[in-house]
């Protein structure tokens, strides 16, 4: 499929429609309407059939739009041609993990600068990303115009880091840590919360698993 | 809020109520009806206003339903009472933030054993936890008992990997390979794909902050 260029209001609603689209595949859902995806993510079915026939023939009216296919389209558009830069707060073991993550491999996505409170880190150049302390945070971020950061830092200090990143000029927040963020409308928070992921994997099982309630006793 | 006993039936339905509210919630979404909820994860309304009628306060009908007050009642319910042992597969540098990670913290979580290739890993014990060879994975999950496995390894043996921890008793598979695997029904996948995240994250921020082109030339 051809580059071709998506309108920037088209282009917003790809995050919405992609994350939507992997939980109706968790689900197990194959096909979905126009009229169905307008109520789950509240966004007018014609705005939908009109965002979608920008992506060519993936737009069947009247079929349903097929989960698998728009997800396979969205990722692949969702990859930039240029390179983003990004920092990361907190190189511990889940920040350190993520410096040799290799997000640059395959995408244009590049962490050009890491920081923490570690005086033994600090200073050094990790995994080829130079460590600063958090004084220079604000500095950095300034310098090299960076919009997005990556938090991997304990849960006490989240949110005063995210007013500090916010102020320094970050946009966009991947955070790693429990807590909700409370953050100014321009900012796009992304949170993974790994302990959450795996309690409803784990919930789902204990409940959806052939019950094991007949071998008591 | 007390305990209380909430049948299996709706119980099944939690996470999926849990994942598409935090859609919501990311999307700014304050408020949403069972009828919205109804259509987006295809459970009739009547279905969602008796599972909620479970949860106590959470049920009222007419206003809507608040999207943050659901999600904190959620994640308290999804949390488990008795231990749960996962088993780790692949050490490498995410497995081993993983194993750190604490998940048994504040949560009935436990890595009981982690499986890898590399000879110098394998035999020792690894914050507690011991790291075991491939060729006894079948066998450790078995003795153990194991339903669910956490996936750390790389893209192009998940799918094999996943395969044999199927065949050894695994129903639940947490997924941070950006591989899609293929599984059987009765065994749910939870994938984490950590670059799409930043990803989603970078292309929503340049399309959704104020355009920098007025600065050009």
């Amino acid at each position: 499929m051809k580059d071709q260029v998506i309108p920037k209001a088209t282009a917003k609603r790809l995050p919405l429609y992609y994350r939507y689209l992997k939980v109706l595949l968790d689900a197990g859902t194959e096909k979905v309407s126009s009229t169905e995806l307008s109520e789950a993510i509240k966004v007018d079915s014609a705005t939908i059939r009109r965002d979608f026939s920008y992506f060519g023939e993936l737009g069947k009216r009247g079929y349903g739009y097929d989960v698998k296919s728009l997800l396979d389209f969205f990722s692949k558009t969702l990859s930039e041609d240029r390179l983003t830069n990004v920092v990361l707060v907190g190189v511990g073991n889940l920040g350190n993990a993520l410096l040799k993550y290799g997000f640059h491999h395959n995408n244009n996505i590049r962490i050009s600068a890491a920081f923490d409170v570690r005086e033994d880190l600090v200073g050094r150049i990790v995994d080829g990303i130079p460590v600063y302390p958090m004084s220079e945070m604000a500095e950095q971020i300034k310098q090299q115009q960076i919009e997005i950061a990556i938090m991997a830092i304990p849960a006490n200090s989240a949110q005063d880091t995210a007013d500090l990143l916010i102020e320094s000029g970050i946009k966009g927040i991947m955070n790693f840590t429990p807590v909700r963020l409370h953050t100014p409308a321009d900012v796009q928070v992304q949170s993974v919360d790994l302990t959450n992921e795996l309690q409803t994997l784990i919930y789902f099982l204990n409940h959806y698993t052939p019950s094991k309630e007949d071998k008591k006793g």
